[in-house]
């Protein structure tokens, strides 16, 4: 894993620093009354079935409103403990050790970490301004890579941003399929888009090669830990196997709440989405407008489509990536620098920086966004 | 596995079949309403933490409850997902692929499916009427057996229901750190003393070769799936580097409600407690009494002093353990055979039967021994 990005939180901060690190959503976009409100129906149960054992691969409740709505058979879906679990559910059950895994690069770093369970190697494909770059594996395949698995997030891609096209998704299963390597595809953005046309799942869905890796991590929020797989019909029984031995099934508790407060009011979960999407794109803009009034031409953005980070590239190369982020730090603003993100050289991304926005109030992102200038004039002054 | 025990589900059943299959708390001895409100308040939270990521070992006021509990150092609690899930956890992170690990004889079998997770060979160890028998232990060792680890449940005994007295706990202790190998010491129905005197777990929490594992599974709801390891100092930093690796943490938001629930009314799960032994042991006396009513002289049962089941032997040689399952289970009684408990021979395990009555109000404990009655007279009359 690249050095630094899980040491965060060890390194020396102004107490009133301004955190920008994870993607985290607001608690004011998380449906917290009606949250309660469920809860206290599903207690009132007979028999409360909440607080016992059920099943391996979830409760049917809510395994049958995720099949809806991802369009496939309740039999492929397993109900995890968020999205991250599902990763390493599917790392250990069906990865051997020390398989060949395609990756992005730059990459969400805490995969490389998941990607230990099974020792796994690592070999970079270089992410675009558009999700990974489908050609470039394409060659890699055509020079006698094999990988056994392929890790991707196709959807606001983290860090960079970008959103696999539809034609690139259909390729990208093509060669799964063609040259026999599972696809990891990890969408905890998904739901968040906030302008721009989404681009379908659809070919995921209907892969024999795809498992795709699902949360309520962002939408409802990551202390719940509940997500879920959609897997291959084939591979469901060996996940769900592995699981049972692991900690036999998420909480039923979270997982009745969750399925009482879907299914009881069917709108909730679009009306929370949409308040989710509001907010979030106007915190995106605000920060973006800010960051250019502060260091006006500094910061190369990107306006995101969704999410919850920006990835702003430092135009100015009299800038040194590292100082910026130290001064920053001095100046009372954490984020993290680009040089976390790369899975493999050539990327560039030690002259981006990642800016979580979902969780700070615009006033706070202004502030960001002051002290940031502050630490860009340490060195252009 | 022995097979079976994992299978009862897919077995024909009377619709109206009682089924006394699992170590299930009574939803009357679970504090709901308290769970409710604990909800709420941690709902209503400024920023709710409780839907926020947390730390891998568990959120502090959880950690310290427990901690304080136990007699033991924060540092050394790892919240889990349930007891099972802390069994997972310490295979996986603390043997090595192929270790042999001692184990009790008969045993509560889905250990033999967590102890897959690294290809364990099995060593039975004979449990004698007060838990695992130590001497027989010593004597193996002395013999050149070297197993790495050894699995016991030292407080009424799944299935066999014996507590391993305060002398035991230390020679398995000593003999643990003479031999260098580590005890999991399994330990969900402890709280559920109902009479006698209990002993100690002291044994377990101070020595650096047990890590002791523990739940709320059977004292505030399996459907939580909330438990919690007692680690040896310098094994917690493993242990916690493979959870960080799987699932990041246990739900923020169950640990949270616990936590407040445990907090915010410092007596009330000791209330809880008195109210579920009061329950159970009424439930044991008069099942043990239905069986002897209607059945004189075949059930030797020796009457539990907690927990949440009775494990009868069939004194009567001439009654077939098989046989009779079969015709319990078309007279409407599931229950668990003695035959699947064993993890090597010489058990006599299979004259016994393992009835679950924790969530079984008395009269329907007491139709189920009429029914039993049946199933009996359909040999012997």
């Amino acid at each position: 894993m690249p050095k630094g990005f899980g040491d965060q939180t060890l390194r020396d901060r102004r107490a009133d620093a301004i955190e920008l690190l994870g993607g985290i959503p607001d608690a004011g976009a998380l449906p917290t009354d009606e949250i309660a409100a469920a809860t206290a129906r599903v207690l009132a149960e007979p028999g409360v079935p909440a607080l016992q054992y059920s099943r391996t691969a979830g409760i049917p409740a809510l395994r049958s409103w995720i099949a809806a709505r991802e369009g496939v058979a309740e039999e492929r879906v397993l109900v995890t403990n968020g999205g991250f679990h599902g990763l390493a559910l599917a790392i250990q059950a069906l990865l051997e050790r020390g398989d060949l895994i395609a990756v992005d690069n730059p990459i969400f770093p805490l995969f490389l970490r998941g990607a230990e369970l099974s020792d796994a190697r690592i070999l970079p494909v270089p992410v675009t301004a558009q999700g990974i770059d489908v050609a470039h594996l394409a060659a890699l395949l055509e020079a006698g890579e094999r990988p056994a698995a392929l890790y991707t997030v196709p959807d606001f891609h983290n860090p960079s941003q970008g959103t696999l096209p539809a034609e690139q998704r259909v390729e990208l299963v093509r060669l799964a399929e063609h040259y026999g390597f599972l696809v990891l595809a990890d969408n905890p953005y998904r739901e968040l888009r906030f302008r721009g046309e989404g681009v379908s799942a659809e070919p995921f869905n209907t892969s024999s090669h795809v498992v795709h890796v699902n949360t309520f991590t962002k939408t409802l929020g990551p202390g719940l830990r509940l997500g879920w797989l959609v897997l291959p019909e084939d591979l469901a029984g060996d996940v769900a196997a592995l699981r049972a031995r692991q900690d036999s099934h998420s909480s039923t508790f979270v997982q009745a709440v969750i399925a009482e407060l879907l299914t009881s009011d069917p709108g909730i979960f679009d009306a929370t989405l949409d308040r989710a999407r509001a907010l979030y794109r106007e915190r995106s803009d605000a920060f973006s407008a800010a960051l250019e009034a502060e260091a006006p031409g500094v910061f190369e953005i990107t306006p995101p489509e969704g999410g919850l980070f920006l990835w702003p590239r430092l135009a100015d190369d009299a800038i040194d990536a590292d100082r910026l982020a130290d001064d920053a730090s001095a100046e009372g603003v954490e984020y993290q620098r680009g040089s976390f993100f790369p899975s493999g050289p050539g990327t560039g991304a030690d002259r981006h920086l990642r800016f979580a926005f979902g969780d700070k109030p615009v006033a706070v992102l202004e502030e960001a966004a002051a002290r940031l200038g502050r630490a860009i004039r340490r060195q252009t002054a």
